[in-house]
């Protein structure tokens, strides 16, 4: 017997409450998902008033519990659960999705202190809660617990599945997800209707425990919460069977209504029993088991000797493991590849700060989100072009603005043999797309190192491209690259092309120069190793100085290092005449000076196109 | 008792000559996985022995099973396999992994014409497998069977569970997924290691059958094939205990060798009992049923007349639809949004063409490429924002030259309140980067019919971006759009600026023009409807008479409409001067109309724009 207020009916009353307010600030937008937030009134009221541990002055608290509202659009029902706790008022509510206003169509924790992480592309809160939890049972060894409230729909993404097998793999039992089954998705009923049996085989057979309960039912709700929350040694997921637009009528159950505010919203909140002005007493945190203290200590970044030779993967990970012994809030996640990334180096030294996520990029990514919420700057690694897998990931984590790092290793043709499936070749225009992005692409170790250490202290997503092969060192280990800034390698009064590299382009530019020297063309060389931002006025600089740009890059010619170098032009003044070297062809197999060479991105390459502008007189 | 030929013996023969075939490729090429070739040799000696029907001579006969090696880094036990049929020989067995060799790295059917997909990002064979089996089952209605022989670690991936899904739900007693649970990943161990019951579970609760196996018994091999093929109305998933490097005492189920030719290749050879040349005689295939035949008739394009208001995204429904009866071979897939992508309308007309994907969009867009194998022209479609997270699945297409095209709608900030998470502004960037694509952009309906015509017959992966909100059409039904084409909506003597615009921001554009040609300023408007190839003609004479361009986009600033513009003066020719209007803020909610005001895109911000340059003597 539950003892704790409020009582039953008081729960259903409040269940009430976010539906008539949800109805309410759909009806005041004009748009909205009122019925997908209907559907779980039951659940949010018994989480909020029961269950849910948070301070909702101090969101920041460390032991206040998490909830990630995963299926974004019932954000209606988020918005009038904070109305209820007293942090929204209901003019505030009414602004719901109107230009401006905090309360936006689907949550964002940059206009919201109480949202963890932007959801609204589904699939995605399970993975970012198994996050959080992570960091909760790993990291933080605190008591309080992470909540999801899922859709059914959601549940064919594959992303969940990563999820389940991650949380159960873990043990997490400080995770509960909360299906809100209301068998309805946007354009009809989904595969499994109300077959929660469907649902539960699934999660069990990975390792979840599972409840059924009717999510109409307050006190079986709260039931299958005590459950959970006194289940150890496993995550739980607590089936809720649910009538999409609950308790109104003209709408429950119907199919064609997502996403469409209510036809008579005044009826239906006569029909609801009117308007209620309940608040609800959110429990405290429970801050008795003591949190995370960081030792802070001094960075001692990996030295490199000039004309060493060592490949950018490998000063990555000795970076990142000197990172993570000065800097304890420095954590590490790869994708069952760190023997290649390098993220080893971290993972053997600061084995309690590793986590091993398998071939699941999707859940490496939202996982590195839900650590970065708990304050835990997160390093995720894997091969460059596997982290195409996570984009939509990433987006989110833009939208969120949450800080992440991410490192591509084996990026480009230079991989050699493998192959065009392993080859990052499209990266950097994913990255530089994504808003608010750092994007770095060092070419030495030392380089690598400095930049490893320089990403941790960004804000958003920030993105750094390293290399599988081994090449010289080419920089003093005590040089600063500053984030937005560039190198310029060779330089005389007598340039007449400037040629702009990256990673593994620099040293091939260096190389073509010296010898169109030797011949008496005098060609200029930037390491932009910072696409993103780019270097304006170095590039502005060698425009003026030497007419022509030439960009040389290990990557697609759409969107990448010759992108970033045009639109430092886009100010309206005088843009410099411009060549861009790239991967044009499709590659195959073949050693790495061969693919280089076959891609036209080599020394001889580089040469041999400036010599032909120095022909047809296009060079002055 | 199974009679077939060869006999066990044979058979054990037979996969030893796998192994050692694989040793001593991976040891000519110096690079490659012998280790996990090794561990599916009995696997697939038994498959191509007994089981696969197959014309190696006739690669496209229809009746052909198909296989797909999900795990594309055992290819050297592909290539001894075709060995073994015949069809390659041992010298150029040897040339596996080398410049120019058709044996690359991993497999792709641009080089080999028994390939059927490109493989070698993990966790994409299985789905594609499932969409080459929907063609079989409810396409095509022939007999063939799709073999994927998937590695374990690559069941971490979310991908495989969407495609479990999916096959269990359409029955797809076709398909049989071959695990070579070999225990170890690339860095160590899988998750379960040998527990085979745990992937068992995994699938059963998805609706599999399942069946456990010991993977170098090559008689209990074949019983599980029988199996296989002997079930109804579920797909089979056959988990084969392997040991990894099996059969070389010196790897054999040691961890650290992956991706590594054998330390002693001779020794391992000669352990192996030395080699062999024995040849497999493959089964024909299975001609008794009826192959799809498509009738080919007239396709009678939606027309719309000159100032009624249309979204695009309906135009696509209705062109494609129309297609549709035109032509048999298009087919279409949807991720759960068809009411709102308007997939619907084709759905409503060729139910029995139409696949719905629910909330899973690796797997549409897998389907989609599995289906394009099979001859089929498939349409996928889903909210532009939602196709990043099939991004590695595009990226994988491109690599296997598969045709198929992708439908983004709700494109950029003109969605209006749902918000950031539901905006594609990242989606112009990803396909432009996308090896061979085509990215096309309409502005309004009759643009959007022809082009959704035209893109059926390009080849590569081709991208259609959909607006959500309806304008005035603007173009004659009978006008023709030729893909890297581009329509000059505005033109003068006297203009002064060029004004190029795509999709939403051309009636933007073109209300700008009125307004400043009111006040005596002449502004060229370019359609770049093509935004990839983009028309470099067009937009060099508008360079050469206006002296500058201002790209304006509903999309980030990196990689988009702008990029397509600057990319087109990458000849070392003259660049004009360039502005940029894009979305540079993250948008929350609001109206259509205040978010591409808020974003600096709508009219008000081009003529305000133009009206600065002109102030500040930029435009003369």
């Amino acid at each position: 017997m539950n003892t704790r207020a409020p009582s039953t009916r008081g729960l259903g009353e409040l269940a009430q409450q976010l539906r008539v307010d949800s109805v309410r600030a759909s009806a005041a937008a004009g748009s909205g998902h009122p019925t997908s937030s209907m559907s779980a009134a039951e659940l949010m009221a018994v989480l909020v008033a029961r269950h849910l541990r948070y301070d909702f002055d101090r969101p920041d608290h460390p032991a206040n519990d998490r909830f990630v509202l995963s299926k974004g659009h019932a954000s209606p029902l988020l918005y009038s659960a904070y109305k209820a706790a007293g942090v929204v008022d209901d003019a505030e509510l009414l602004t719901f999705r109107k230009l401006g206003s905090r309360l936006e169509g689907h949550p964002t924790p940059r206009r919201l202190p109480w949202v963890e992480t932007a959801t609204g592309s589904l699939g995605q809160g399970l993975p970012i809660g198994v996050g959080i939890a992570l960091s909760g049972k790993r990291l933080d060894h605190a008591d309080y617990r992470v909540w999801v409230l899922c859709g059914d729909s959601e549940l064919a993404e594959g992303s969940v599945w990563e999820a389940a097998e991650h949380a159960a793999y873990e043990r997490l039992d400080n995770l509960t997800a909360i299906v809100d089954v209301n068998r309805l998705g946007q354009r009809g009923p989904t595969r499994h209707g109300h077959d929660l049996d469907a649902y539960a085989r699934r999660f069990r057979a990975f390792g979840w425990h599972t409840v059924e309960v009717d999510g109409h039912d307050v006190d079986a709700i709260d039931r299958a919460y005590d459950e959970a929350v006194s289940t150890s040694g496993a995550p739980t997921v607590i089936l809720a069977r649910t009538l999409k637009g609950k308790g109104v009528k003209a709408v429950e159950d119907h199919e064609g209504l997502h996403g469409k505010p209510l036809p008579d919203p005044e009826a239906a909140v006569a029909e609801l029993g009117g308007p209620r002005d309940l608040n609800v007493r959110v429990q405290e945190p429970n801050a008795r088991r003591a949190l995370h203290a960081v030792p802070d200590g001094r960075v001692e970044l990996p030295r490199f000797s000039r004309g060493e030779e060592v490949a950018t993967r490998d000063a990555y990970g000795k970076a990142l493991a000197a990172l993570g012994t000065g800097r304890g809030e420095v954590v590490a996640l790869d994708g069952e590849v760190s023997d290649s990334t390098r993220a080893q180096f971290f993972a053997e030294e600061h084995p309690e700060r590793f986590f091993e996520c398998y071939i699941a990029e999707q859940q490496m990514v939202a996982a590195a989100v839900g650590l970065s919420t708990r304050g835990w700057v997160p390093y995720a690694s894997t091969f460059a072009a596997f982290l195409t897998r996570a984009h939509d990931f990433v987006r989110m984590a833009s939208v969120s603005g949450a800080g992440i790092n991410l490192v591509g290793s084996h990026a480009g043709v230079a991989i050699g043999q493998d192959g065009p499936s392993q080859m990052g070749l499209e990266d950097l225009a994913m990255f530089r797309a994504v808003h608010g992005s750092t994007v770095l692409y060092p070419c030495d170790a030392n380089q690598t190192a400095h930049l490893v250490a320089a990403m941790a202290d960004l804000d958003g997503v920030r993105y750094l491209r390293t290399s599988r092969g081994k090449n010289a060192v080419i920089y003093d280990p005590d040089e600063e690259f500053p984030v937005g800034g560039s190198k310029v390698l060779r330089f005389s009064e007598q340039d007449r092309v400037t040629v702009v590299a990256a990673g593994v382009t620099v040293p091939e530019a260096l190389a073509a120069a010296e010898a169109l020297g030797r011949e008496g063309i005098q060609v200029r060389v930037i390491d932009l190793y910072s696409v993103k931002p780019v270097d304006r006025f170095a590039l502005r600089q060698a425009a003026d100085d030497t007419g022509l740009l030439m960009t040389v890059e290990d990557h697609h010619p759409e969107g990448g290092l010759g992108g970033a170098v045009l639109e430092a032009f886009q100010d309206g003044r005088p843009v410099p005449r411009f060549v861009r070297l790239a991967v044009r062809t499709m590659p195959g197999s073949a050693a790495p000076d061969e693919q280089l060479h076959a891609a036209g991105i080599d020394a001889d390459s580089i040469a041999a196109a400036v010599q032909l502008l120095v022909e047809q007189a296009v060079v002055r």
